[in-house]
């Protein structure tokens, strides 16, 4: 048979390569150029296609797609979301990419994103942070010590100089791996017996837990004056983690309203009730906190520009790191119009 | 390193081994069996999750995302639309498609889509010309003969019965790639010099052409009394093949009305034009072709529900033919919270 075309292949990241790649460069160095990829695609903010993620409900999650496009580059994201998987032995939230190239509609790169993933949630997490949280924090409490936890310590580390993370769980176990991941790494590690507990002295309060329900891991009065609410868990309609008293004494900021609206926190909230987007807060346009006594709240969903800023980076360290294999994905027969010639000469 | 997890594979149908499924079912009987599978679901139209396709214009194509879900079992294809590629020796049209669980969002089928999509689109015409065209059908005039062209004549040939094809090209060069490709197949080959005298006799006309434009490759005086149009070029917004007078003088036949009224060939008429929903020829429901002075046409802009039968089917037949890979795609780790854990033991 003859050999597919150069066409044909596509770059493609396993998860094997995915955890080579995190170890060349390092978590933290990662946590880093992420952020500034973020930054600089947020800061282009109306150069891309946006549109709320398109998602297929069922009973026990959900699946979602998030496109993007620059114009030059288009993304997008395959991503589930299935709390009752943990109980199987599975990831809650699994996911790939790719990108291709808007000229030819050409994918150029395929990667497994549930690494990815994780990783640009706690950048877009640490990013917002940077932007928002009271200066000179050095604690933060992480209430939900799940597949995302070591990734937001890390990320708040290296963006935003947390020098404690005080831990909690539902499942002390949870903590336990955590602490045990993170041994070494510069951090102090304090496991803690409450979110109460957990959120004494934090200036920082990160929530990331999973369960598909109307929860509420922090009420009005743990919150004082001046904190900044990292709030990771609450992502698809019917959950979230805070009480809506929080909300309504939080300056809140978001990534892309129409879909925040529907799968953040602020579901809880009227339609109208005033966010602020983040983009506007990192081109300088709006202020982000303006005050030591301000309560903000950074409501992630997690958008499709982050995944696209994620997946750019993947692919501009594919040269640098070989980590990749080429997969025979396009079908591209030598006279574009003879596809069926391509498959008799196969024979 | 610790070898992934099984639930981290998902099997991959390459562009190679799609080929060899191809050429080992032969390409008839995939037809038959494609007809069977998406008449299957079109007869269940009721139970599919429904969406316009998701696109992304530029100025010299489109990307689509194209999900489903049965609420058992989801499906999405990736598919670009990009008529300048020809001339750069590239696929107007390449795709690849994903199958996955909806209880947990983990994939269970990855394929290359173009010769899929190919063969899917193929089917799908053949099976709305089994529905509506004239009984006794015999000869089919095919204008435009690029890479969708054999596909069609063999579509035709196994459901319909098809014995003559006259083929028509503005190029000569694709009319002779097809009778060359097309030799032996029982079909009688007639390459014609226009439009006009491929027409002639013909009870079926299929236009299958690929320019960006409204474009008219039909005029009404071209169409007679009784004939079946097949019109499949006609697929996104500015992009149509058929002159306007004949679609007053048609019963229209559609896939998807939201969709189709977008991007078929009637988005040249008002919104509200009376269509009918194919699916509904299929259950019965409603009647296809009434008399046989009627002008039947399938304005086919493709829809999700068929990739989705086409993937289950090329999923269904992975056991029997071995013809996959399997891609390490899913992160997986042993205890579903610890993803960090997992990296830093692949050490």
């Amino acid at each position: 048979m003859k050999a597919p075309s150069k066409q044909a292949f596509v770059p493609f990241v396993s998860v094997a390569n995915m955890m080579k790649i995190v170890l060349h460069l390092g978590v933290e160095r990662m946590m880093a150029d992420l952020v500034q990829e973020i930054e600089d695609d947020f800061r282009r903010w109306g150069a891309f296609d946006k549109t709320p993620r398109v998602a297929s409900h069922s009973d026990v999650g959900v699946i979602e797609l998030m496109p993007t496009s620059d114009g030059e580059t288009y993304g997008f994201k395959y991503v589930n979301g299935h709390p009752s998987n943990m109980k199987k032995g599975l990831q809650t939230v699994t996911a790939f990419g790719l990108l291709a190239d808007v000229q030819t509609g050409y994918p150029i790169l395929l990667s497994e994103m549930t690494i990815l993933t994780a990783l640009r949630t706690a950048a877009t997490s640490a990013m917002a942070a940077k932007w928002l949280a009271p200066k000179g924090a050095r604690v933060m409490a992480l209430i939900g010590n799940g597949a995302q936890a070591e990734f937001q310590a890390l990320a708040f580390k290296a963006i935003c100089g947390i020098e404690e993370v005080r831990l909690f769980d539902i499942d002390p176990a949870a903590t336990g791996k955590c602490v045990t991941n993170l041994q070494g790494r510069g951090i102090t590690l304090t496991p803690c017996q409450s979110p109460q507990e957990a959120i004494e002295g934090a200036q920082i309060i990160t929530t990331v837990t999973a369960d598909k329900q109307y929860a509420t891991i922090l009420t009005d009065n743990m919150v004082g004056a001046g904190v900044h609410i990292n709030g990771v868990g609450g992502d698809c309609p019917g959950k979230t983690e805070l009480h809506r008293d929080i909300l309504l004494r939080s300056s809140i900021f978001v990534e892309y309203p129409p879909q925040t609206r529907v799968e953040g926190e602020i579901q809880q909230l009227a339609s109208d009730h005033p966010v602020t987007e983040l983009w506007q807060v990192i081109t300088g346009a709006v202020a982000g906190r303006t005050s030591s006594s301000q309560v903000t709240l950074f409501d992630s969903v997690g958008f499709a520009i982050e995944d696209f800023a994620a997946l750019r980076y993947i692919h501009g360290k594919l040269a640098e790191t070989g980590m990749f294999e080429q997969l025979d994905m396009i079908a591209d027969p030598d006279e574009p119009r003879d596809l069926f010639g391509m498959i008799l000469r196969s024979a």
